[in-house]
Order: C-alpha cells, then sequence, then structure tokens
C-alpha cells in the first residue's frame, strides 16, 4: 500500500524543507511513500527547480494552485501556507485525510490570544506537533490533524520545559532568540535583503510583541500548571538557517540539580541532545538536522539559570517536525528520514 | 606645537581602528598630531601594510618592538596589549604621558573580582574612558591615564544606565549580547576560524564565566548605589564588527516614564541616540561610527523593560572611545575625528 | 557663497552612499556646501532615518518627490534613479545646473549598443566621471553634466587600461567579477534575499548579457585604439559592499615590463594604489573608501597576465565617483570628503 | 561479512566530511560498514564530539594517534593527511587494504610537477578518484588505492572536459574559481580568521601559483590528448563550503554545438547534472550533496565559451568522492549514502 503525500507551499522555504527530507525518506525510496501534487500559489504552474535548486530529483515537477480539488486523494498533506489559509483547505478535505500544518492557525488553545497576536477569528486547536512533550508522543501516534510547532516556540519550550516543570526555576523567563533569515519566509521584503541583513544583526518584536510569544507562553505553563511569564526577544542574524535561544531565570537550585532534571527527561529522546557541562551548543552543529542541543549552566553568584538551545528552524523548527509527526501519524518509526547529523562547517 | 602620538599593539585590531581613525583625525591633517611609533610583538619589523591593507597612508611603516624606550618621547601613547602588559609599560614612561589603556588592567576598582577574572594582581585603577557617565567627562579632560572601557560593558552599561539610575527597574538584570568576531582578537584560534563561525550563532562564557561581567556590574552598581545582579551571556555571530546588546529587567513603570528618563540623560551626549518609540537598532547602522544607538519598550502584559543598544565594538567599543579619550586628555573638541555616521549597508 | 546640492533618489543605495560622503565632506562642514532637497519615488514623504539609519545627521529630513520643481534651486543635482529617468529631468533643469548622473542612461556614445543592452532610445552621451583616464581630469573641471562609472566598469576598466593601453596584452580579455549584493539595488527581490544569498556564490548575467558589458569594451578600445573583445561574467557573493575582479589576457611581455606601464600610469594618481609585487588586493580592505587597489602577475608559464582590482561599489564604484566628480565640476580640491581608508576589518 | 573503515585526519574537515557521510550510508546502518579507529594528530587523546559537534552519533568515540599499527586490521583506510604523509603509512598497511587519500600525493603522475608545486619527492600515482571521466569507473572498481581529486580540479574538469575533448573549444582556457574556506582546512592561520574573511573576497596564488593548476592541466591536457594551458586563479569568498568555477575559452561553434556535447557526455553520470539553456548555478544549492551542476552559454559576438560548474567542496569536492571510490572500490552501489539534494536555502 502507498501513502500519497501533498505539499502545498511547495514553493517556500517550509514546503522546500519538507521535500528535501521527503526526497531521503526510506519509504520513498521503497515506493510506501509516493510524492504527489506539489501546489503553490503564485509560481503555480512554473517548474519546481526554478525555486528549489537543490531538489535535483524533483526538479522537472510543475507546481499545481493550491485548491482542495488539487490536494483531494492524497492520504498525507502538508500545508506551508500563510496564516489564515489553512482551515478552508482542512475543512473541505475528507477527515482521515492526515493534515500536517506549518501555520500558526491551530497552535493556541487560547482563542483571545490568538486573535491579540493574529487578527480575525481563531479556527481551533489541533494535537501540538512536539513528540517531546509528556504524553503527546501518544496523541500524535495516529492523529490525522497536527499543528507544527513554531521555530522559536522549538527551541524555547525543549530548552526551558525541564526546569520549569521542576519548580526549580523562577516562573518569570527571559528568551533572547537570535534566527537566520529563512525563518522569515521567502517573500521578497526590503528588509530582508541580503544588502540589509549581511553584516548585521538587529532586534526586532521587541517588548512582547512578537506572535510566537503566547505560543511559548502556553507551553510553559502547561509544564508549570501556573502561569509563566515570557519575556521574548527575536533577534536576526546573518545566517540563512539555525536559531540559538538563550533562556534565562533565577534559581535557587545548583547545576547539579538541573543537569539531573535534564537529563531524566530527556533520556530517551531520540533528537534531544543534553550537552555535557561546561559545553554549549551552536547552531551551525545542526543544520539540516532534526536535533536540538540543549546546554545548561547555573551562576552560582547571582542565582541565575542558563539554558542555550539550537535547532535548524527548517529543519526540527518546521519540516523535520512535520516529517516527524507525519512518521507517528501514519505509524513509521518516528526517525525515519531524519538525521542528528548536522552539515557542518 | 605637535602632540606626538605611538600606537602599541599596532597589528591587532584595536590599534588598527585608532590608526584608522587618527587618519581622518582633523589635528593630523594640520600637523598638531603626528603620528609617531607604531610598536608590536611578533609582528616587529613588518610593515603595517602587511597587517592592515586598508591603512593605505601609513602601509609603508615599519613596525617597532614594542618597549619603553620606543615609547619613549611620545605625548600620547594608545596600548593595545593583552591584559597584563600595561601597567609595565605605564610604570616607565614619564608621568605626563598621556596613557590611553585599550586593555582590561586598570578597568576595575575591586582588585578581588580582578583577581578571579583575570588572574595576578590587581594593576590598579583609571579614569574610565566613558564620558558618558556623570560627571565623567570632567575627570577625563586632561587626564594622563585612562582606561578605555570593553565592547560588551560600553553598550550594556550605556544601554542600561538610565534605568537603573532612575529606580525605575529591578536591580536583577539580564544582558544578551551579540558580537562580531573582531572582539575577540586577531591571534588565530580554530574556533574563530571563518569556517567555524560562518552560519553559525554560538553562545560562551555562559553562566557569569565572561570578563566583562565585573565591569558591567562596577558601572551598574554605581549608578544604582546598590548592589546590581547582572547575567550575562555573551554570542558570537557571523559578522567582524558590531554588538547588540538585548537588556531586559522588571519593571513597573510605564514607556513612557522610562523615555523621558532615557531622553533626560542623552540629550546632550553628541554620541547616543535614543531611537524614536517602535524603533530599534542594528548593528549595521554603527559600522566605523562612534554612535551607539539604544531603542527601549516596556512590555506592560509581563511588565517587562527591554533596551537595546548597539556599538561598533572597534569603534564606540574600542578605538572611538580611546581618540573620544585622547580629545578630552589633551583638550581637543570632544567630537574631533569621530563620527555618528556609519558605513552601510 | 553657498553650492546647494539636491539628492534624487535619495533612500536608495546610491542616494545615501552620496549623503554619507557629504556628511563628512569639509565644504558641509565649513557651510560653503549645503545639503538641500532629499527625494524620492514611493519613499516621498517618509523620514530619511527610516531608509538609512546610519545618516544620524539627516535622520529628520522628509523625502519629497522627485520631480524637476523639487530639484530646481539647486546648483549641483546628484541622479540615483532608474535608467531612462535622467534625461527627462535634465532637459528642464536650468543649463548650468550641474548633474551628476549615477545611473547608466549617458555612459555609452554608440546608440546601437544603447539600444541593444538596454532598450528604448540613447538619450545621448555625458563626459564619463573617471578623473583617471587620460584627459578626463581637465574634461571634468568646471563640466556641468557627468555619468558616474557603473561599478563594475569602475574596477574592470581601471585594473585593465593600463596593460590594454600599452599594447602588451592580447585585445581578447576576459574578467571575471565578483561582487557584493548592493550593486543590485534596493528594490526587493527574492533572488536577493538574505537567506538566497548567505552561504552561496552566484553566476549570472554569463556570455556577455550583463549591461556593463559594452561599457568596459567601450573604455578599453579608446585606450587599445582597436576594437578589445570583453569577456564578461559577474558573479553574486554574500558580502553588501566590494568588488573584485579578476581581469586576464593573454602577453609575451613579463611581470616587470607589465609592472612598470602600471607605475608610471598610476604614479600621481590619489586614489589608485598598484599593490607591491606578489601582493594581491581583497574588497575588505577598500570599504568606505574611494581607493582602488590594484595587484598583477604574469604566469610566464602559460604566457598570462591578471590583473586583480577591487573596489567599494558604493563608494568608488558609485557615491564616490559622484563626490570625486562633484569636486572637479564645481572646483574643490578633488579628493575632499574622500578618503583612501577603507574601514576594515 | 563486515567491512572495517578507519578514518586518519578525523578532526579535519575532510575526516569530519567521510564520517557524515558515513553516519548515514545505509551498508553503517546494516552492519555491513563499522566505522573503526578514528585517529588524530594533535588532537589523539580528545572526543570527536569536541571537534566535531554535528556529529552527534560519534560525540564520545575518543581520538586514537594516526599510526600504521591503529590503522592496521581495517578493509578502507580514509587518510585526510597534510600531504607528504600518505606513502609512508600506504607502505606498511597490507597490499589488500583500500587505501583512500583526499590528500595530493598520489594525484599527480608527473613527478616534476609534483616537485615544482609542493617540493620533495614524488610519491607515485594511484587511481583518480573520478569515476565520471571515460573509462575511470572500470578503473576504480575494486581498486585498492585511490586519490581523491582536489576540490577546485573537481569541479574544473568536470566543467570543462567535454568541451575540451570535443576539441571545439581553445585549448587556451581560464578558469576563476571561488571557494569557500573549509577548503583551506582548518588548522588556525590569521588570514582565515572569520574577522579577515566576512564581508571580504580575496584572490590568491595568482599566476599560476596554485598547487591545483598542474592537477587541472593533466586532466584536461589527457582529454585533449594535447597541452593545454590553464589559467587559474583562486578566489577566497566568506562561504564555508562551496566551489563555482568560472571557466572561458575562446570557441568558434554555437551553444547548441557545445549543449549536446555535454548532454551526451554527462547523460548516465548519477552526480553531474547540466542546467537548462539560461540557467546557471549557485554553490547553495549544492551543500551537503554530492551533486556538480553545471550551466554553459556561448556569447556569439565575441566568439566565447562559458561554462559555470559548482560543486560542494567537501562533499563532492572531496568527502563525498572519496565514499564514492569507496562504493566502487569494494563493490558497493556507487551512489550509496550519497544524494544529489543539497541544503538550501
Amino acid at each position: 500500500m502507498t501513502i500519497k503525500v501533498a505539499v502545498a507551499g511547495a514553493s517556500g522555504y517550509a514546503g522546500g524543507e519538507i521535500l528535501r527530507l521527503l526526497c531521503g525518506h526510506p519509504r520513498v525510496a521503497t515506493g510506501e511513500v509516493e510524492i504527489g501534487a506539489l501546489t503553490a500559489g503564485g509560481n503555480a504552474g512554473t517548474r519546481l527547480g526554478e525555486h528549489h535548486k537543490h531538489l535535483l530529483p524533483l526538479a522537472d515537477r510543475v507546481l499545481a494552485e493550491t485548491t482542495p480539488e488539487v490536494l483531494a486523494g492524497h492520504d498525507v498533506v502538508f500545508l506551508g501556507l500563510p496564516h489564515g489559509q489553512s482551515a478552508v483547505i482542512a475543512d473541505v478535505l475528507p477527515p482521515s485525510t492526515v493534515i500536517i500544518d506549518c501555520g500558526a492557525d491551530f497552535r493556541l488553545t487560547d482563542a483571545q490570544e490568538w486573535t491579540h497576536y493574529y487578527g480575525g477569528d481563531h479556527a481551533g486547536t489541533w494535537p501540538y506537533g512536539m513528540p517531546e512533550l509528556p504524553g503527546n508522543r501518544e496523541v500524535l501516534s495516529g492523529a490525522t490533524k497536527i499543528a507544527v510547532p513554531g521555530c522559536y516556540p522549538t527551541v524555547s519550550i525543549l530548552s526551558l520545559r525541564p526546569a520549569i516543570s521542576s519548580g526549580l526555576i523562577d516562573t518569570r523567563v527571559t528568551v533572547v532568540a537570535m534566527s537566520g533569515t529563512s525563518g522569515a519566509g521567502r517573500a521578497p521584503k526590503t528588509n530582508l535583503l541580503a544588502s540589509e541583513v549581511i553584516g548585521s544583526v538587529r532586534a526586532y518584536g521587541v517588548g512582547g510583541a512578537h506572535r510566537h510569544t503566547p505560543e511559548i507562553t502556553q507551553a510553559l505553563s502547561a509544564a508549570a500548571d501556573a502561569p509563566v511569564d515570557v519575556s521574548f526577544t527575536p533577534v536576526l542574524v546573518p545566517t540563512s538557517r539555525g536559531i540559538l535561544a538563550t533562556c534565562t531565570a533565577r534559581t535557587a537550585a545548583t547545576d547539579d540539580e538541573l543537569r539531573a532534571v535534564y537529563e531524566a527527561a530527556y533520556a530517551d529522546e531520540p533528537f534531544v541532545y543534553v550537552l555535557p557541562k561546561g559545553e554549549f551548543p551552536e547552531t551551525g552543529s545542526v543544520i539540516g538536522s532534526n536535533a536540538i542541543q540543549i546546554g545548561i549552566a547555573v551562576d552560582e553568584r547571582t542565582g541565575t539559570f542558563t539554558a542555550i538551545g539550537v535547532v535548524d528552524n527548517l529543519t526540527k523548527g518546521t519540516g523535520g517536525a512535520a516529517v516527524q509527526s507525519m512518521n507517528l501519524a501514519v505509524g513509521f518509526g518516528e526517525t525515519e528520514g531524519l538525521t542528528t547529523v548536522g552539515v557542518a562547517p
């Protein structure tokens, strides 16, 4: 039996990353997975090779229009669309279709927060595609609707959750996260031009304005079983891929106590790697990989806990989490087609 | 009368930046300042042009050995040396010599902190070359010994001081600061190779380990007239120049209250520019400039104050502050040879 | 008497660079030059500070619409406009107005070549703003209309001209030139996004298709007094500024013979620097500088001459050449407001 | 039966890339290949994870000393050593050991050229690990000694060979090739520091001085069955990986004639991809991939042929070619563990 997969938004960065991973997925090689429709908005009618020159095996595929008709007839549909567009498509596809949404539409549980940050009406809440949250792997196994986490939330939540959950750190946390530009998407904007970005570091969405703030807050509050205050500042850096999150909170605990918490939390996780004492990660180690690397430290002079986490925003932060979610949804091994080995240097 | 200037450590980045600024200083053009000895350690005997291909007017100067004999006979001596070497030279030069030290030897007032972070004995404390601190401009005018602030401290202190001094924010502050690689100096190290840095973002000195931590703490505590707790995390980013510091603390004050404090503090400062509400700076705007740009915000949902500051670590963060200090020390106009105009994009 | 200067296209990169240089021009400091109207197309009505955050002294200037009415009343008008728009403006301004056009409209002498490469009708030919060409400095002194050379032509022509003019190299030359992205302008395009450019090197305009080909050919053919065949391949590299041109041709001459030719040609040129034997330039040495650095070599095994030249495409390649041209046109010292010192590293 | 593989020079970039590819090789997953000794020089005794943070599955492996004793007992030995060290090891390992040398020692056939470019005595000549050369795939199948081609030669030879072999272009060719810094290795050198490389483009080895010149010449002369003159200029650009080679030669042929030659030459090659007319490659499309992408054009105005080729210098340019060679040597499928899909953007 063959599982037919479609990718909507195939000319964007999220779509391209899903396709990159599918090209190397063992079930595609065996024919158990078939790459079906690839769709786009304004780029419909053009060759995929014009947009993703790195996807040679699919270079001659022609992009179809993103419509429910085109997407119908597929067992799995990945959506890499601007927010607000996923619900319309999900509503008309057969309920058995596995829909994996890389957008934000179904991530938040609080409709008011949705409206505050995104505007418009809240479309609903789907299972959150982060198998590393306690109990979530079971929810995702066999699920038909999955909301892939945002890139900043992925690294922030996984870096802070064990500490928050343990009660060993303060619930007021500060996250400063540096991202490469691919997280901002492929639509041409002056402030994302290479000339503007190269040689420069830029803070934006300062003061809680970034849309990923409520998503981080939601997951950490669930872990604390109490409201967590998140001060989140994103920073744009001159790389294409990669996010490094610096997460700090006050603590009375020791480095050893917190280290034990992290090691216990992630001992069996295939994609989470807690670095040895005194080592801290860099984004260059996880490019193209689905791993998250986390280093932690306690400054006992000031009573401060710091966790540093890195992911590839397009892999573990988007397309890799989407494929990991698909694997769980359809019953493949969770790690199939994914790797913890990055491309470096 | 001609002021004769020497630069020790001329083949390094700090020395090179001082020379870049001197080449454009109006008193050099008029002959009132003469660029005298340029010295080096291992590079003594080579042409300056081999090391600084951008300093064409000085390309054929030959580097002398860094010795007191070579530096004697100069009215102003800039030191761009590894820490621990400045005191020896300062001790033997005539007391009237204006010595402007870009190293850390004379920045800290607390001998124990010095020994904790740098090892060895504390050499003493010199006036701190940051004219923007209240009362400090007067101290520096006519001074003969000046300790140029560190690059991270420059941006961190100037970004946080007005808020700390006003008592409107908590004295527990978190600073996450991203720096280009030139701040790490020019000695060849594997982890500073382009291959290791390009495409990557790396945290280091996590948990209060970075030597600039006590320097930031010292200045902010003086401003608060109380101990300030500083959580400082430096991050290396793939640019050559520029530091962006993200500074956060809890606050009960409003954006407007804090904005008024910053505008009052810096209204007359020639190199400090507080950005309009809703605007935040990027390092690309201050490359080669002596300006510091600061943007501030209050997130009233979480009661968090954020100040974002940017400087060029080699200009305002080192060589520019050194020249600004020289101008004050010898009685030139403070801004001579310095600009608030960056090279962008 | 005050010379009033306008900049049309002030929110673009060429306009921004002219303004950066004017901010540091000594005649602006003395009031002999006044920065008048700053105009834009779509950005009219906005603050300059929104577009050029590095130009702090002009941050609050509001951009006017680019119209002849706004530009009238100025003694010098710099045009940084898309090609095809300069002639209209030049036609209606008073003939005594010094117009310095950074666009391509008036660079070519051959109307057919113009139409082949740019389409539409040829507007005419103005004096070419490259004072380093023999006899051209005299032409530009007091000129009222000047066509600023293109960025690739600037470095290619100055790197090859002495050899071509000497008759010592073949007239079939190959130029492969790598440019940062700022040469492609500030209009948002997908292929200029940071995500597409960082980590990548891309050839374009291969096979003689780039519009700067005829401009290079024109100047070199004039130097040879014979048709010169130019194979020109531009390559986009992940920097913001800087062009390095690799120019090769067959030769029977020796390194010494050709070196003598270059040294003679440029002995008195304030902005052209021929590197010592065995040294070759890099773009990082000329950022923000008006210098061109040239290194030459002869491979006697294969009889090949190579000249490597570097410029900052926005300075000597555009805005610096424009200011140099203005200086000559209005009778200032040619080098005023310009420097041979780059910002490095 | 298990094939035991050792990697000498495992802490360098070539060694790291071979290990990256082996981690994803299907024969390692099945246990048919076992990753045995990993050795180093100065880094012996340290964990691999300290040097290659991206190789998580091997992070805790401890590096052994590079000695014949340690390497003995392996079926396949990859050598990533400084030139001049391979022969010593090859001499003492059992003759049946498959040795795949990423260094230059056994690439050249002409002992005099070896001595001219590398100094010292020529060690000999091994089969050249470029299966895409006519007849070479057969030579490599079952071979026990293989010299992996240099990175610049890989892209230059594959980009030019069909044209040279066809006789349709002149035998005087000009190659200007831009490389990321990883090709220069991991030994710390001042001129490879990030501060020196970021924001800059630098020519080096001008005038035929680069050691890859004779290797390119050798292969192209063999293809032409006549001496080919190669003018080769390497350029360092601010990326970590990737080489783009711009190859030009005079021609009387048409674009269509040459295109037919390339398409015929590479129709069955799994890793060579000739781009459609009017398309040219960029290095960003082949990062981590074993593909070479080639675009060609003829400028009929000047009679110039241009071929633009791109490879990842560490993959197809070193480690990928090494694994491809191993696959042929031991009888695996040639493409196993390798991909034509790059990591982009």
